[in-house]
């Protein structure tokens, strides 16, 4: 139950956005670059991590953690967008996810053009597998943190998030 | 001169990476997904903008930034680990940009299976039109926070990337 498969370093000098910055710009430039490296590093790591223990990927993983939270599924254009990505993408991974039995599609009674998908019972128990794991990678690139310092980042990347009023 | 192209949002409920969180997750996962919506929702704003304004790609102006910094230019394979992607994916966007006449690309006298890319004098005009939009879409996002909590930000984003010691 370690986590050293995220926690491993190259040997290359460690690279990140904050690279292409000039002494000079602004602040605001600086606070976006160290936000896209953080979230970058962090983004890396875990797609590695579901490569290497469960052989999947990050838009699989989130595809399935949408459906987790919905018991009675979800019609394929709710979860398109819950995923913010496109229709297509989705249609592919549900697809895949469907022919190894985590997912099930099926088109609604009473309109059967709109499809519904599910976790299946082996779908659930797969997800809580790797959600497990996901929580421990992600404890293991963040529990450094003190929960002081968790507090003031949460509060103000929220201020973040609220963008210009 | 005015930010208003990322500054629209749709009539859709705004949903995020946040969506999908549970009651009782552990603290580091919500500061995690939180992260990740902040900058996501940056990025696509920066992509959107990019698109709309200058018909181009995040990558493609990545690339042209990191050679901006680099007058006497850089190596394909430089080139491609500072952006931290694969190489076929830079080659194919070094060819678009040499058939626009933005960068120049050439093998190196000692080394002709090596290719050295660097910003013709239009592709340095061309970026500090899109360097100077790009800030200030960035200042448009983050422009609303003080400089305090800038400050805060900058070192609590700092102890992120330190990663566990």
């Amino acid at each position: 139950m370690d986590s050293t498969v995220i926690n491993e370093s190259g040997s290359a000098p460690r690279l990140n956005h904050e690279t292409r910055l000039h002494e000079d710009d602004h602040h605001s430039i600086k606070l976006w670059l160290r936000l896209l490296t953080c979230s970058s590093f962090i983004e890396t790591r875990l797609r590695g991590a579901l490569r290497e223990e469960f052989d999947t990927t990050l838009p699989r993983f989130d595809f399935l953690a949408q459906l987790e939270r919905v018991p009675e599924g979800l019609t394929m254009g709710e979860l398109s967008r819950r995923l913010m990505v496109s229709g297509g993408n989705v249609s592919g991974i549900a697809a895949q996810l469907v022919s190894e039995g985590l997912v099930d599609r099926s088109p609604l009674p009473d309109n059967r053009r709109t499809f519904m998908v599910k976790l299946t019972p082996k779908g659930r128990k797969a997800f809580a597998r790797m959600a497990l794991r996901h929580e421990q990678w992600i404890i293991g690139l963040l529990g450094h943190l003190e929960s002081r310092e968790v507090d003031q980042l949460m509060a103000l990347l929220d201020r973040v998030k609220q963008g210009p009023q």
